[in-house]
């Protein structure tokens, strides 16, 4: 029942260890067997093809999930080996009928002395081994010992998937007797969702991620709120602004606790124009080159408004910063009201200099393009911090935290980073960079989009787009190529550069490109923008390819279909 | 004697205005014609090909050298255009014998309503009809109206070249009477260059232009002050430090004159490490791509360097600056002592809020690594504008002025700016891009050298190199290919990256790179770095590729030849 995965090999969502895999003997290599180029599958008691790539993680996934034999594909030279496993244990054992447990049973194995024991739905599941290559930690996956995952998956969605079901189905042990499920009835943690723009693309529902259409982007400066892209990383909370406060503490300041009408009254009033985006827009054109695990957004994670609020600095000296607390604080630290099972919230922090320097145009922001913030943007207060990556852009602010180190979160630490198109999830040190804060020079075609049709009568093709540029830079230029690069347009911009280190807002441009003399039934048109720091955009996809999949700023290509007249 | 250039065309050094030869009626072309993707060739009358690219500009160049026939090839199609004169007249003048001239009538031609002489050596040349085609300016040959362009040209050693002499034969209406010479004997303006370390790589003796040989930058983190690249405009100043005074002046500030002594006694002390780079290093790959006017830097236009000084912003509050005269001020202007004829000295200037931002770490630096600087690195008394462009690091300081206004000098206003790939001297609107503060993030190998052979029985190549990137960003990661960018080596980097925005000095890097299996004979090592807001090298020169060849931040790339073992 062996057999070659036939397209392309898919990643393993879980992003399992290679090395670890064989190191701890769960996977015996051949022994010119190494980590990377390998592709893996499997065909399973039903007959489906399972395929991965990232060398031995796919093994061990294939081992674990019980299926039994299974071959390594080298996709470069298609070579294929037979690896053996040192312990097909959990395969033989299901070949025994699997016994009924007790949910007393399950709730006694809740540590590593005795194992880890969880159910879902009725099945009981010994994830001991499993649980220091949980990609979101063993701490996190220890929450569960002894109990129902049910509620867990519900809170992060990405767990419903084939792959993973079948990757948790190698570890079963046993049904609950009867049949029983030890899920207990929570409340739904997605009861409090809004409706949405039926215009919004959809990435994610929960939680929710959606995108603007990219041809609603170029419209106008600013994004209308309801097309806002929106990006949630857990559900949204229920905040009643009556009894709404925010927290302010840290170094160098006496704690203060704010409510809505002081924020509103005891401060002044700014407006900025500033653009958010995004780390992964653009996501989907490294994916296309190789599997990322993450949400597939086109470049429509976007957007440019008006916000009002009150000025960040403002609030830290009312809480007593000075220069010498300045000089103690090294980060502002803020805390969402967004929160996961466990309480923990949404948190990422700032240099402090950002809320400082630079006109300190850091807001704290109750208000986006004149009307109070909706549910999905943060509503009561959020944090507007321009120049810097939609990440840190903390929306139902709780509380901010000045102190020497940066925000200890999963999104600071361990997300929301690049690296080395040769770094995978099995060599990976999140140490060794930093947390994206401005993002990189960037722009996009909106118009017309891929596949459009063009007719060679036309001398011209009308282009139309955005570009953007972090920490304050104004995009300069934008040139646009309709044969590769041989000849560039200057495309024209919409907007005047704003004061030289504040320029927040993007820029929307627009070119008339020469209808190439040369094609081949196609046209690729191409953009590229410059920021006033004269940084420029990479020409492939390739030499910025990272296993986040963030901040994608190749040159932006769209094909556009010719039809001969 | 008509004949096709073979070989590649090259650039017309005085860069003509294409558009401005054919409307100006020069020039008359045929109705297809465009001013771009033609090179034009000669034969003169010592059967020396003459080419030169940029369209009708070469027709000037030809036609008032007085050349005879001529040809445009677009090198495109290879389809040759001839191109008729509307005037042939001082081609036929050359027939006649050369009158002779007298002094006197030479100098009563010093106005464009009696028409514009200038001499050479016993040439008489009326350039009226060159006045608006004179790069430099037609305000700069008028200093020269009426008289000899001998000094001028002693000063401006870029004019002696072949072509620029052929050019000017074309404008010959006689010679002096007797040979006589109108050159007054001027005093040598490079008088006081200092002795050099032979181990530069001199790129123009007078003004001197020389960088560090690529090998030796790796060495240690602070460039030795002899091996410093040296970048000057214009000849070095004989200073007198007893006599030297440094005015500021300027928006909201009282002018104040201060000696080195009141720099050294009434100001704090400080030190910085800072790396200096001119915006041309690296112009050398863009001059293989398409000819370029400028100084032919390889890598090494580079340095870092631990200054010491007193703090910018120190002086300025001296001299009045206050948060209100912060904000009526935009920039700060900087003159030199070193000056041209006319007595226009060199100037530059920066946006204000480098100069109170970001930790306000801008010097009037009077130490390099621990000495006084030398002539050739501005003494007495220089501007360390960290993270900004060397040309903006003025030496020599003379003046200070806060303004409303950049400075306007021809370095800010017409050079140190970059355009768009097709942008060329003919269409260029020098207005449309900034002058260059903060540099793009770059990197460069030092080691191997190019052409270095390697034999395939080494495991590893053993690379080192430079990485920098302006406006304080710190370089966070370096990869290394010899795989043409399959797969890429992280480099190890040399230093810790300094405080988040205020990342001044380089980052010195070294890696293994595996032996590639496969090669065609050679290897091409490339590099690209990645700054701290992510901004990465694009990878070709062709996408950055700019009429002054500045700012080539395209990944850097070296040939091995490989030797079979």
């Amino acid at each position: 029942m062996q057999r070659l995965l036939s397209g392309s090999a898919r990643l393993l969502p879980l992003g399992l260890r290679c090395e670890q895999a064989v190191s701890s003997g769960i996977v015996k290599a051949p022994s010119n067997f190494t980590t990377r180029g390998y592709a893996a599958v499997a065909t399973d008691s039903s007959d489906r093809q399972h395929g991965w790539q990232l060398g031995a993680a796919a093994a061990v996934a294939l081992a674990t999930a019980g299926l039994g034999s299974w071959l390594l594909l080298d996709p470069q030279t298609s070579h294929c080996e037979e690896v053996q496993l040192a312990s097909a244990g959990q395969t033989k054992k299901r070949k025994a009928p699997l016994p009924e447990i007790h949910a007393e049973d399950v709730a006694a194995h809740n540590n590593k002395e005795r194992g880890v024991w969880v159910t879902y739905k009725d099945g009981v599941y010994d994830v001991t081994d499993f649980l220091e290559m949980h990609p979101g930690g063993a701490s996190r996956l220890m929450l569960a010992a002894g109990g129902a995952i049910d509620p867990f998956w519900a809170m992060y969605q990405q767990h419903n998937q084939e792959e993973i079901k079948s990757l948790l189905e190698g570890y079963r042990i046993g049904s609950l007797v009867g049949g029983q499920d030890m899920s207990q009835q929570v409340a739904d943690p997605y009861s409090n969702e809004p409706k949405r723009h039926p215009a919004l693309v959809v990435r994610s529902q929960k939680p929710f991620n959606a995108e603007t259409p990219a041809e609603l982007l170029t419209g106008k400066l600013y994004t209308p709120n309801d097309l806002f892209y929106v990006r949630n990383h857990l559900p949204v909370p229920a905040v009643d602004p009556a009894a709404y406060t925010l927290r302010v503490e840290g170094e160098g300041l006496r704690t203060i606790e704010l409510s809505l009408k002081d924020l509103r009254t005891k401060f002044k009033r700014h407006t900025i124009s500033a653009t958010l985006q995004c780390a992964g827009n653009r996501r989907t054109e490294m994916s296309s080159l190789k599997d990322i695990k993450g949400t597939v957004w086109a470049a429509g994670a976007i957007g440019n408004a008006e916000w009002s609020g009150v000025n960040l600095k403002d609030v830290l000296e009312y809480a007593g910063l000075d220069e010498r607390s300045e000089a103690e604080a090294e980060h502002v630290q803020f805390e969402g009201l967004d929160s996961d099972m466990e309480g923990v919230c949404y948190g990422a922090s700032i240099p402090i200099e950002e809320a400082v320097y630079k006109g300190a145009d850091v807001l704290l922001a109750y208000e986006m393009n004149g009307r109070p913030l909706s549910k999905d943007h943060g509503f009561p207060v959020r944090v507007i911090a321009p120049g810097i990556v939609g990440a840190r852009n903390v929306k139902w602010l709780s509380r901010i935290i000045t102190s020497k180190e940066e925000s200890q979160s999963h999104w600071q630490q361990h997300d929301y980073k690049s690296f080395s198109p040769n770094t995978d999830y099995d060599n990976v040190d999140w140490e060794s960079a930093p947390a994206i804060q401005e993002p990189n020079v960037t722009s996009a075609i909106c118009e017309p989009e891929n596949n459009t049709a063009v007719s060679t009568s036309e001398g011209t093709i009308p282009v139309k787009g955005f570009a953007y540029s972090g920490g304050g830079h104004s995009v300069i230029r934008v040139d646009v190529s309709a044969d590769h690069g041989k000849t560039w347009t200057v495309a024209e911009l919409s907007s005047v550069p704003a004061k030289r280190s504040r320029a927040w807002s993007w820029t929307l441009w627009q070119a008339e490109v020469p209808m190439p003399k040369e094609h081949t039934g196609s046209i690729e048109l191409i953009c590229k923008a410059t920021d006033n720091a004269y940084n420029t955009q990479p020409d492939s996809v390739a030499g910025v390819w990272n296993l986040r999949g963030v901040l994608n700023n190749a040159w932006h290509r769209v094909k556009l279909q010719v039809q001969e007249e």
